[in-house]
């Protein structure tokens, strides 16, 4: 089982679209930027760790449900939980919920894999980083 | 059955991110700008009309799997084919296809919601534009 | 003589350009979002009031000289102070400073001019507006 | 004197914002994508041999005059000439035109500065680029 993690992500006005809202493919920059802080806040192990140990980390599917667009004035938590490490993929649930009500604004995932930089080819995620995760 | 469209889509400069390829944020951005193309030249029902009948279509769900990193000098052409339409839904495939060798890049797909701008509640899809999207 | 106020602006992953450094258009993008925020925390005077009174602040000039590269990994903060006032124009100074040295990371000015939703013309800023900005 | 080059640049969906115009950041993107395609079917010299001649082409000032706004159905031209060159720096004039009317929609220029990636100090810019520029 893995552990839920919260970070707020502040919405800027840029990211607002013709509807007046945030604009749809901003909620993966959100999670993203999310994923970003809590690599280093929580799982300590910074992005750019990753590249040290030759590998990158790239975006194989993403998935996501929008249920309640989101204001300029919003103020929002993107909530992250790995789901499952298999090989060399590891799956990502997050919602992104509404800081004021707790209800959610979009939900879904994202399936990452890992790597070789110097293969370009996939690695099976070694125990190291699965313990990493496994906070 | 329901008609693919191609529309090729430039590759700007800002689109690209700190790994050098194409942001994963971007592909969606690349299909609603075919689709919003596509209203037009293939549809013959410009976005705006939505908004003139009262209506506004929502992206319910958006689903993309990654298959190939793009650079910034790459030709891309989104294929995009309405799968099928339920109530108050319509279900549109993509492929985003390197257009030097027809490679696929990405796919996945995207849920549109019919809303009505006067209840704000979701609204079945008319008949009318139903033959609209049966070109 | 205006004051002059600071806010953080986090910078995320998707600012970040091919060159690996935040995009050179993003600069304005996070003082747009400093101003935003400080139309509401320090000017007591929320961006939508405009709207409300009528008007809409848009932008006729950015300048921008830039001096220090950002990363992703940088805090930056956004200090802002109205230079001056005239007519329908008020031009804003800005600083975007690494909040580690305070070195410069880039400067320039925005001017505004206000607009009359209802003619669609630029419009004298009024005095309400005036001593608004006199904080 | 050098010469005008016109690039017509697509806009996106994803340009338009709150205001249902293009955003204001956006235009100085349209005008680095004109550039870059400029490089190559122009200049003959794409942007990448800057970095195997070992160069880096950085952005120092921007400039923008914004005059009309900009429509998600407006077709633009982005007309860019090459204003001086001295020393390190090169000043590049730029005009965003909308295609219907030739009416200028934005006005400006760029400064750019030729660094070099071993030292990472402006060098000035070698006879053989200026011999390119001045097509």
């Amino acid at each position: 089982m893995f552990s839920q993690f919260d970070t707020e992500i502040p919405i800027r006005p840029d990211d607002i679209d013709m509807n007046n809202h945030v604009h749809n493919t901003k909620y993966l920059d959100y999670v993203l930027a999310a994923r970003y802080i809590q690599m280093t806040e929580n799982y300590k192990m910074p992005m750019d760790q990753f590249a040290d140990l030759n590998y990158n980390l790239v975006i194989s599917t993403s998935h996501i449900d929008f249920k309640r667009a989101l204001k300029v004035t919003d103020k929002i938590i993107v909530r992250t939980q790995i789901d499952s490490i298999s090989g060399a993929q590891c799956k990502v649930n997050f919602w992104v919920l509404l800081k004021s009500s707790n209800k959610i604004s979009a939900e879904g995932y994202i399936v990452y894999t890992l790597i070789s930089l110097t293969s370009g080819r996939p690695v099976r995620i070694p125990e190291a980083i699965i313990e990493v995760y496994s906070v």
